[in-house]
């Protein structure tokens, strides 16, 4: 085991620039192969908000070269002896991996022993990241990927890996924040953002029965989208006049995701009623925009964060999407077209999440 | 009812100057007597940071004059055909005001049906507000004091009308976060500042059972009444070396009652474990500080408001605290001295609770 390591071939980043379409196809070493590692295939490959932070360097200096991509569907080609116990994985199987690749998964740790390790201070990312033997982690924007197997998730046959992908990251951040949060019937939700993530929360918000849904977001023009998504209203907050007075204690609950730290917080608050929850995914580069205590005080409201999901939630979000037939709205890529993928994906232009397609995968 | 309006006497505050120890000792009249209403000839009242920011105008332009005061106890004198009813009052009995004399009450209210009217839209403050027949409310530096009877509370037997006044906004306002946030066995509870309202925090959370309570202020300069409070541990954050992290994940529930928006936030967010909770109920007059999404998002944790408390939780407050023999830090000052028991205030000198006393109603 681990003597004939393989190289792997997949898009790397070499530097901030790498954002704007300049990623190299090129080879790589991948962590060593252990008795509870599972190597991967890949078919698919979400392209998440994370990738381009990630790529431009956003979120402090990236471990170039780095290959981004942390929403992998593929087909299971090597199970270490300890890693097909742990999921019931075989050699064959369509298999996902999100945004986490490892923890430590000690009885001592607080996060892992109680089932979130997606919080677990030792955590290694799918990318980006370091293993606790220091070996570099690499994404899904590549021909092969090797992830622990405790992060690893079996595909529901009623699932396309097209529409697994997305779930496994933009997904399961918005479907924990509502689960965390009681989102289901008798709950009012808003949806800050309808990007990749936002799409997901309108669907997943619906999905879990929440009474009423609404998308809110800058302009008008995903209005439309967000209602056929099953929105049971839009709020379009630079042209709805006094929009937060008009909606003024409406929601119980808000997952933002926006990313960019440009947001009308304290009006998104004015949205919640007593006690409501603004829970925000969207990771921006700069700090979040002050705001003042009454704005918390006055109605007991809180501001919350949410890390994607535990494997457990990734695992629940999975098998509920499968039995309500949750369809996201993606667009699928070769993942040749990569580059100009990501630049597209930055320009706002993905409706609502890009998959990326390895040919030969695909075929799998 | 309602003819022969008193007229009453007071510390009013004329322009925000008055902070600086120049309320006038002048008449006002009240609002008018109802039914519903209870006349309080004051013994006691406790001096609120609220009272030093409502003087200076710092949330906002103050309804001069104004006469500050909600940590009211005394006699009741005059009690309302209805008002009796709701609390049990007669004349004669020993009652106490906190900072809220009125709310709409109204069935079709989320806030007031639910118990919860310390949330209600339309309260009315103690002071510094107005009623719904347009008249304005006075506070308790004064001989005589008139609130809605749903906001007069009978001080239990065992509590001393001087220990009583501070808990009726001060003891409030960290005692509700405490419980509304399971304060209690097994958890571990931070209180951020050691003044009046932090005074408050540690005796509470130790008294609700807390596993560990930890009192956190600038200096070392309190360290010692901290730990005679009955605090676990101290943590001078301007002197202690690296003390968010040395003292990293280790908090459940975090009780900020700084009221200075210039506060190390994000170092008190890395107090707490994942999914730990930061309530803020010090209301600073400027923002607070702005933060990364990350403090929030990497341990799933948030940051909270909690404004007083509701009528129930008073009551409860009231009776916790005389059953647990809960003994406040005060100090008594006659309310003729209220101009310098305001400066000393202001200059941070209160250990921990002055409360203002009427030579003659004390006497009743």
């Amino acid at each position: 085991m681990g003597t004939q390591e393989p190289t792997f071939t997949g898009w790397l980043g070499h530097n901030p620039a790498s954002t704007k379409g300049n990623m190299k196809w090129e080879t790589f070493t991948p962590k060593p192969f252990t008795d509870d590692d599972i190597e991967i295939k890949i078919s698919h490959c979400g392209i998440c908000g994370s990738d381009l932070h990630t790529l431009r360097s956003g979120w402090g200096k990236s471990l170039y070269p780095v290959c981004v991509g942390h929403e992998i569907v593929g087909r299971a080609v090597r199970v270490g002896k300890k890693a097909g116990e742990r999921r019931g994985v075989k050699v064959g199987d369509r298999v996902g991996v999100g945004a986490q690749n490892g923890s430590c998964l000690k009885a001592d740790c607080d996060d892992c022993s109680e089932g979130m390790e997606n919080y677990c201070r030792k955590a290694t990312g799918t990318y980006n990241s370091k293993y606790p033997d220091g070996s570099k982690s690499y994404g899904g924007y590549a021909t092969h990927h090797r992830a622990t197997s405790n992060f690893v998730f079996k595909i529901p046959d009623a699932l396309s890996s097209a529409d697994a992908a997305p779930m496994l990251c933009g997904g399961v951040t918005v479907y924990s924040p509502l689960r965390q949060n009681e989102c289901g019937p008798g709950k009012k939700v808003g949806i800050v953002g309808v990007g990749g993530l936002g799409h997901f929360g309108v669907l997943f918000a619906k999905a879990l029965g929440a009474d009423r849904v609404v998308g809110i977001s800058r302009s008008a023009t995903k209005k439309e989208d967000v209602l056929k998504l099953g929105a049971d209203a839009y709020i379009a907050t630079s042209e709805d006049k006094n929009w937060s007075r008009v909606h003024s204690r409406t929601l119980d609950l808000i997952v933002c995701t926006v990313s960019s730290p440009d947001m009308p917080i304290e009006k998104y608050l004015h949205l919640l009623r007593r006690g409501g929850k603004f829970i925000q995914v969207g990771a921006p580069e700069d700090k979040l925009p002050a705001l003042g205590a009454f704005a918390l005080i006055g109605k007991g409201c809180s501001i919350g964060g949410s890390n994607i999901g535990s494997p457990a939630e990734i695992q629940e979000m999975l098998e509920f999407a499968a039995e309500k037939g949750i369809k996201p709205w993606i667009q699928e890529v070769p993942m040749k077209d990569a580059n100009k993928a990501i630049v597209d994906m930055e320009a706002g232009k993905a409706r609502y999440r890009i998959v990326l397609v390895n040919e030969e995968g695909a075929r799998l």
